[in-house]
């Protein structure tokens, strides 16, 4: 039979796949095992509490072993539910009932999820700019339209929002606006409270739902912590969080936290993407929580990844001073550098990882507009604090030879 | 502020979950711990190897526990790509490249990333009257026009799929055909020789790629295996499995097999969905898996399920002989009823769980077209072996009562 006959026909979402479809295929260049790699969000392996992760996995398959290797319910792991709605008081002081939340396999999910209930083509939803590319992704996807909201060194700006709302007007107003208020990815960058209120207002206002994404939030290095947008306005926020940075990745874990209602629509959707999140992992996670575990990983990560922060803040500053510009992040992990007026920065990734052995991400899929060539995003959370002073050493070696 | 303003607007394809609604309604009753119940299909605990899990677990996190928790590549771990290789050729007699292999989180996500490469709100799905819901769910999940093709003891009939797409035509036809060609789930029927063959060569014809699930197909209890579509028709058949009923379901795995190309755009669609699935999961199933675990639990399993499976027959032609018809399964984990004519299932399903302490899953769920109410499906595979013949008793009690 003809092959080509069998080149199925695609959706038409699958047009703005090539975002996605480069940035794969840079990502791959990147694990060459001589480039050090600024590029990957991965969190830092020697942070997982291995030895405690071992034990709780031992004491739930043999205790629980055949209840944890079946299927469990769609909306997760009561246990773990209640956890989740302990910490939701503990951390951000919001009271929730376990039927407000969600588990889901990852925050990524819970944003999927969000999108396949709230969102059509052609829907319009608001995004940073710039923004979390899988974000992006993810409403690329559900083929809405996307529009941007400028981001400078405190978060997005309430005034380039209200000028986009008050533009769009009252009669069919975007169905949600997505934001990562605390050390934003990529940019690193937090949301002070004063924009938080305004944001909110203005959201409460037209009627905008608010997707706020808590990824990196139990991370921060310096400064006060700040109230969630969840806190400033239960009813109207669709909270996301996920344990990838709190415990690990690897069990693909996180939660959603909104009204009933709309958990009980976004509970519908999961039945058709994936049933429920790993047994396994939600009782190993429950296990490990409720015996502090959560609590001590994030003490113990705070100072990893500070010491790494500072490093690469002092390497860009005895480095690279006055050739480029970057963000200073209060938490999380990662750092946004402005290159030099007139740069193209997928063409300096290239010649980067080919030329120099070096890797970060280009600046351009962080924008939905567009835009995007003078920026890159470095992250300081996988790799060795050993090798940070010669990676920004090969980045200065790269710009040095631009242009 | 007020509440109601803050209901959400929800996406159009919403309107479509009253189907999963009042499924998911009615599964929560069957939990109640005096019901017996034939509701749900989860395997039977009693067929994990559990201490073979442990081990593996162990392995897994005393070796390579920080990589197990990390980040994976999107498309899974290579190791397992390359373990699932060699089953498709030793199982299934097909031969393919790991670039050819997407894992999944589960069956259902291979089946949503399937629906989300290839549909659009509108587009044309053909499946099997009755079948899987949670498939029908995922089609109404992407506003897809679903058309129903008439199953008998025998499978899918190719007669009736002639005739609609006939009616369709050339100019457009049907995005994909959706089946569960062995034991499938609800009616516990198998696709014959003869009708495989039919069906591939009429899709082939029409250009109409099949997504072939191959669920329950490592669990015959009696007669000989059949090729999959897939060996019929590599070229044309999307092939989607899980692990979850060769090795558990609490892990979330599963995968997909189709062409590079089509592979590829559906590892983006999976960036949008959970960007990887469970490395821990993944890395334990590979060293289980690689050390025989798998063909060993399937060994051991399909004597406990065919005894369920003889203990339901002999009980059903005990007491409900002459009153109602069922099929007879040769693997997987269900019968299904055919009740008197005149029967209402969803009215005697909640008859049954509230006078008589059994559940079932009433016939309509299964169909698209509205059908469905004269059949029940009974799943043998989870309930204890010495519960059967009580619950076949009140099942007869509920049908003494009927009208």
């Amino acid at each position: 039979m003809d092959k080509e006959k069998w080149a199925v026909r695609l959706a038409r979402r699958t047009e703005g796949f090539h975002v996605a479809r480069a940035v794969t295929q840079v990502l791959a260049l990147t694990e060459r095992p001589d480039v050090i790699s600024f590029a990957g969000g991965l969190p830092d392996p020697g942070t997982f509490l291995l030895d405690r992760v071992e034990e709780s996995t031992h004491r739930v398959l043999s205790t629980r072993g055949g209840e944890a290797l079946n299927y469990g319910p769609t909306r997760g792991y009561l246990h773990l539910r209640h956890w989740i709605a302990e910490q939701m008081r503990d951390w951000e002081r919001v009271e929730l009932d376990p039927d407000e939340i969600l588990v889901t396999s990852g925050g990524i999910e819970a944003l999927s999820l969000v999108a396949m209930a709230l969102l059509e083509p052609g829907s319009t939803v608001l995004v940073g700019a710039p923004s979390y590319l899988a974000a992006l992704h993810v409403f690329r996807c559900s083929q809405a339209e996307i529009l941007s909201v400028e981001v400078d060194s405190r978060g997005m700006k309430p005034d380039a929002l209200q000028d986009l709302l008050e533009g769009i007007g009252r009669g069919d107003p975007p169905r949600l606006l997505y934001l990562i208020p605390s050390f934003q990815n990529p940019s690193g960058v937090t949301l002070d409270l004063e924009r938080r209120r305004r944001i909110v207002a203005l959201c409460a206002d037209y009627g905008v739902p608010i997707v706020e994404d808590h990824a990196y939030a139990n991370l921060r290095y310096q400064g006060a912590p700040l109230p969630s947008l969840k806190r400033l306005w239960p009813e109207g926020v669709i909270f996301i969080h996920t344990f990838s940075k709190i415990f690990a990745p690897g069990v693909r874990l996180g939660w959603v936290a909104a009204g009933p209602d709309l958990v009980s629509t976004l509970a519908l959707c999961k039945i058709g993407t994936d049933q429920c999140s790993s047994t396994l992992g939600q009782r190993v996670v429950h296990d490990f929580a409720s015996r502090g575990g959560i609590d001590e990983q994030i003490r113990r990560a705070i100072p990893v990844y500070r010491r790494k922060r500072d490093a690469l803040l002092a390497e860009l500053n005895r480095q690279l001073s006055g050739r480029v510009e970057w963000t200073v992040p209060e938490g999380g992990f990662y750092v946004w550098l402005r290159l030099p007026p007139g740069s193209n920065s997928e063409q300096l990734l290239r010649e980067a990882i080919e030329a120099h052995r070096v890797a970060f991400v280009a600046g351009t899929p962080f924008f939905a507009d567009g835009r995007g060539q003078e920026f890159a995003r470095l992250s300081f959370s996988f790799l060795r604090e050993e090798d940070i002073a010669e990676g920004v050493s090969r980045l200065s070696s790269v710009l040095a030879n631009q242009g």
